[in-house]
């Protein structure tokens, strides 16, 4: 029967398989040559530098402190921060080089968007022109890091309803709360989110996270993302300097919304990545592990598999793909994103299920990826919105009804 | 909560629902004008002429016969046939259209794709100048109608099997076998592949259905597309002159492959349209329906689904557009047409199944579209090769191994 | 490797496969003696009587009137109906019996239940001694035949809100209001539920369909379950004799309620049956059809799908035995009930997709009754309560609350 | 509306949830008095005595060695172990400790059978009676502990192709190969399976771990079952004493596939735990949470897939139930079991997915025991035979032909 056409047609021996789910429908086609050419960069870099080694702190739950110099010479950040400060010329830039990194590991992805994508845009985004002069720099390079917090122990999903407060005293502010699941939340700095208890907005602040009267816990018994150390905090009369708060941050549609409207557009490629990651370490696996005489690659239930890993994979950039333009277009709703967050995740839940199930007992363990994947795509999945969550939202533009709440007594 | 920004903002009343999924991801936006206005004008044809009669046609599993000069007057079909007969200008000109006609009937869509994808498009791309000139413009203008045949009764997956044969005989050849599953082979024309008894090769005819020697017979009892007739068609020394030999289609690959090629992608397109059915039939119809007081929209379960049949019509819109333009660019491959046809009508299978059990009752009657979807999209699932065959395609491609035969002797 | 063991070791050969998915868990032994002789004479009757005729019924969507004197004469209508006046000693008997129907036509089940299950069982367990008398005999033989209404155009999901009315006249009460959906609703006659004008309580009542005042239509264009009638029938001004009114039934809970749990019960067996003729219809089809050179059953994907079409029927099977062992026993609770009606239709659903995409273009023709399989689950997972309202009502009896309604303003 | 009837009326309050699956379909009923009574005893014990301590183990990927003395303490063991050595009077008895130990941690669950289903059963059912008398009530009261040899690095799916041999030498045999992924591995003594040079069949044996000639090493970086030993062993010229030879097993179809029949039955009851382990803490959880001014348990996505949760979990109960006693009256074929364990793990994966997602970001924790069970039921799919292989076998069965093997030129 008919062989493949064209373009894979060479590719068929040496190696006998198409290795990349990045290029199959041909993607780089769809980026700036620059972006290109930095993306490919930066993948040899991670699968020679952080590849090797990230797996014992996976097994530890330790964050990779010695990682962070050599991040930062990659420049990677700099592709993650809007411009001027960063070369991030668009959010399809951005975009791409967070899937390398979550490529390799999904926790090295989050750390990424919890630094650039919330932490840093918030600041870049919502602050005044003194503090994006004094912290963007810092926080592009790695020299400050930090987290963003929004979630608190009784808010998750109803993020709006948020207790912690801010009340304005002299020559600042005093907060009082808690925050939770703050990732890099045991480093310098973080955005914090609190009601200003005389006009009950919620508010954007920068918070040193040395501070007196800020206490900070790490989350144990993590079995997704475990690199990333997601903090617990409370904020007792934590003193807050005037200069530190986000004057663009008036209230949550103005301030938070926005930041989270670009931030899920951010994770929707960390799923992507993930997929790749996928994809590209099982191809490799299957046609290499022998069993029944050949390459397991060779049955239908493995290539099954794989295809649908595969289209789906397609899929998930490709909506990535639309929904960056139109951001970046800023022709976008928080509906649209919504949507294409919880497609990714779903979708890439899929992926990682198959793609851990078609290594035998090896897909267990980690390093062969899978596993991992598994594993932590259910953080993805879950923060940003959970799905249920983000559907609903979409639900609401789709219908016209909003459909979180229910009647306080309902029988 | 927030409430959906920019765009979708002011749409949320009068009606306050997003009524149309074509436009959510601003899809028109990667049309050409042209391509654009034409459909809009389809589109309102569509629902004023057809949809109000078609379901009878449904009823009764008859083809109606009376929308042929109807549809001729609307020059659709120039715009399912390539330039310079048609104004097909690109794949995804015909894809489009395509989806509009499935989008109120995938019967009036699978007709068009058999008379235009695959009947107009084998004449035309592997016919000789005087086919082209005798064939193209009366079957652009539905003079002439027919189908396109390969499955034979005990060939159907494994279609470079076939048996049924042609003998050079003076002036021509004589034509012994059958087909099955032939749309429209009861009516003027079709293109028959055939074995050459000499060289053993797969080549293509055109062939008279009035010819002695076709005798043509409609299935009977099936519940998907029920308004394509289907036939089962045996031929007996059917006498082919020469002049009807397609010559360019000397092999499997060099003609029925490339065939195949196009017209399952043109099936992406004809799921993408019952996807488009579906969401702008349901979205209206739970905005009107009321239960307990309120328009069933307002439930999280409707609209939890809601939302997936809208971000799988996308992700299926954006797949079909992507691989549209790799064929456009002359960069394709089958394994890449094939995933992209397993994915969209599996995912469409999902969208399908949601729309029906939204409407409850209601959702059984196919004068709601969805019932018809739900049945429709098995025969999507199936021809152009079947949802694992086109798999299997596609993996042997991303592996490099074909896992379609098995020993004879498996124990 | 190893090949089966024990049991199936001899019938390996003659046929080469397992060929019927009842035997496979040895559910004959959970029956007893009397059912099984009399369940396998009726399989046998109705693959004799039934099935060669059965789909020009279906094309048509017409009832098969010439069936009933046929039916009548098997006695399975004894088997269908309680002790006294039918031999269904119990719920588990009387389920099997309906599977069998359902096994060659679910159409056939359905008239079954609404004949004995709804509208006979109405009159045994809310009638009066005279009513009994008078009418479960002749419904048992099928010498009167008809409905039972509760769904009304606006109360479907929300059943406890109809606003059909009773209202006490002389001699009897005047009906006013409409109902549909209902099954059998052409025929002799019909349990209608009304709301008593007066105390404002849902009771039940026997209904002429002949009565002056009633007015019946057959709904069309129906996918599904094509040749029961279902009917729409309003009410204007029709008179009841005062011995017509169920004294039982004096409230929603203690009448329709009551009902509800035995016939959701019932269609845990009609998605059993479906299934068994799934399994019994794949496995021979598979085993027959050659593609490759070999049985398609000897692929890899064809197997896993019987596989699971398999151990779901078992799984579906249990939880229909166990669920009447409990209503048997006279333990059983409605969100029981509930949860098992939506978990047998929920997978069934899945075991007639598999099945019918394992028959390929075949699969869409209902001569090989999968395509009916198909579509009919469609009907089974939506009426006696939708898949989502009975997950809902299992889900109140899992939390504690109820989760049907929504603020009328939820914003 | 209509609130739950008979049984679970009372119930509505304190609590006002339903707290153990378990007992939801009255499974309790279905068990001998003297197995309930223990099985409850057993389940207090753990929620004391495991429940708080066990999860820092899982964290470090260690083995609990301090619950060894406490466990035998319970006797738990003995009803793991067949009479009359133990009081495990059926596989049912034994299944359903086994869910017991399960529904706290499945890496407990799996030490179990890993030490009593097989390593003990083996020596039970295939030993002699000094074997017997020697090893069995030492391993039931874990003074001796150990593992279960089968998969090798190079044949794990394909497992009777193993390549680790066996040699007769003078008063015993010598033992060259290897064996990975072996429970336990790391402990006192363990079942190899190893083929015998002179005859090539598979045979088994007795063989200390501490033995000359014996490497065992630990298998890093699992995300499953953390706190089992999966060890990889090399073995080289190790001396197995003459007496150490399990006579009764004397090839692949008398030994191994006996032992194999038993213990993938017993997967079907851990997957059964692992289900009830997730509904019981979700049902707490949900019941407690609260967001937007209401336990999330009122919200229709939660209830819905609370209800899948229990459905799901009754039908792997009832199938385990059903196959335990087909087994226990000794009609069980390969065919039936393997495809009872990968329905339960199939659906039990469901079940996992379902539960971790409710709990929100809390459902990546694995105090909460969901991400565990996520995580762990992975191990289960795929050990004891994956799903496609048990797929398989159980297909086989059905169809008649064996569908493992591919050509080996597959083009
Ligand atoms: C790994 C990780 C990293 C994170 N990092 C950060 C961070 O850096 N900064 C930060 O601020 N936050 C962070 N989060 C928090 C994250 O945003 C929340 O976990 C998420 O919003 C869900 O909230 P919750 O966990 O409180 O779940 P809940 O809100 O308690 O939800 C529990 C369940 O109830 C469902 N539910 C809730 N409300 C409804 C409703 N109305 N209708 C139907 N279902 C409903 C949810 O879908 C979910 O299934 C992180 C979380 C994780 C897991
Ligand atoms: C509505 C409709 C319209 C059609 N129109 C046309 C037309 O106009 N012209 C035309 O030529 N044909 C037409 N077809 C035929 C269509 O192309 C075939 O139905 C299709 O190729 C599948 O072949 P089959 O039906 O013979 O199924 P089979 O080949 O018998 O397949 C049956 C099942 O076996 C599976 N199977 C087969 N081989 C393998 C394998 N190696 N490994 C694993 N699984 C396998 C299939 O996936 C399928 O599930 C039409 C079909 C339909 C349903
Ligand atoms: C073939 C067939 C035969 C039938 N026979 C009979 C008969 O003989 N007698 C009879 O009385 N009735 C009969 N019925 C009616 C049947 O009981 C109803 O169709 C069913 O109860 C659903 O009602 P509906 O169709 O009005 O759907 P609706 O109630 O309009 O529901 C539409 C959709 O909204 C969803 N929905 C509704 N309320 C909620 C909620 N609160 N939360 C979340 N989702 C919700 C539903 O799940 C469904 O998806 C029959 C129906 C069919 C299809
Ligand atoms: C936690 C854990 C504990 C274990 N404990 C033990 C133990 O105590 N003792 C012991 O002996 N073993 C043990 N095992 C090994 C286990 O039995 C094997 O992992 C299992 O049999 C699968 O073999 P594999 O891992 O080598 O996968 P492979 O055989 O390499 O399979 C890889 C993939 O290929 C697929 N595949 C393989 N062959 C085919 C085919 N013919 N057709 C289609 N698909 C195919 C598989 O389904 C799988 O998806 C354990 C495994 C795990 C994960």
């Amino acid at each position: 029967m008919a062989t493949r056409l064209n373009d894979y047609k060479n590719q068929i021996s040496k190696p006998s398989y198409v290795d990349s789910a990045f290029d199959y429908f041909r993607f780089g086609d769809l980026l700036s040559n620059e972006d290109n050419e930095f993306r490919l960069k930066l993948r040899a870099w991670l699968e020679k530098e952080i590849q090797p080694t990230i797996n014992d702190y996976v097994e530890r739950a330790e964050f990779p402190e010695e990682y962070i110099p050599k991040i930062r010479e990659t420049q990677v950040f700099h592709y993650l921060v809007d411009e001027p400060f960063g070369k991030g010329k668009s959010i399809l830039t951005q975009g791409v080089m967070a899937a390398e990194l979550s490529r390799i590991d999904a926790g090295i992805g989050t750390f990424a968007i919890v630094q650039a994508g919330l932490l840093t845009a918030t600041i870049d985004q919502l602050g005044n022109e003194d503090q994006r002069q004094k912290y963007v720099p810092l926080l592009r390079d790695l020299k400050l890091t930090g987290g963003w917090g929004l979630t608190e122990s009784k808010f998750g999903s109803d993020a709006t309803g948020l207790q912690t407060t801010v009340q304005k005293t002299e020559g600042g502010w005093l907060l009082n709360g808690d925050k939770t699941w703050i990732g890099n939340g045991n480093r310098d700095i973080m955005v914090v989110w609190a009601r200003n208890v005389e006009n009950n907005k919620i508010q954007g602040f920068i918070v040193d996270l040395k501070a007196k009267g800020v206490r900070s816990e790490v989350l144990k018994h993590k079995l997704a993302l475990r690199i990333v150390q997601n903090c617990q905090i409370t904020f007792t009369n934590v003193f807050i300097p005037e200069e530190n708060m986000l004057s663009k941050a008036t209230d949550f549609q103005k301030g938070t919304a926005k930041i989270l409207l670009h931030s899920r557009l951010m994770v929707c490629w960390l799923a992507a990545g993930i997929c790749l990651g996928v994809y590209d370490n099982v191809v490799k696996y299957i046609s290499n592990r022998k069993q029944f005489g050949v390459p397991i690659s060779s049955f239908q239930l493995q290539q099954e598999k794989l295809a649908r890993i595969m289209s789906n994979t397609q899929a998930i950039l490709l909506i990535s793909h639309r929904i960056s333009q139109m951001y970046d277009n800023k022709k976008i709703t928080l509906g649209q994103v919504a949507l294409a967050k919880a497609f990714a995740t779903e979708r890439a839940r899929e992926v990682a299920r198959l793609g851990r199930e078609m290594l035998g007992g090896n897909g267990i363990i980690f390093d062969n990826y899978v596993m991992k994947a598994f594993a932590d795509i259910e953080a993805l999945y879950t923060y940003e919105g959970t799905y249920d969550i983000n559907q609903l939202v979409g639900g609401r533009e789709l219908t016209g009804v909003a459909a979180f709440k229910v009647p306080k007594k309902n029988k």
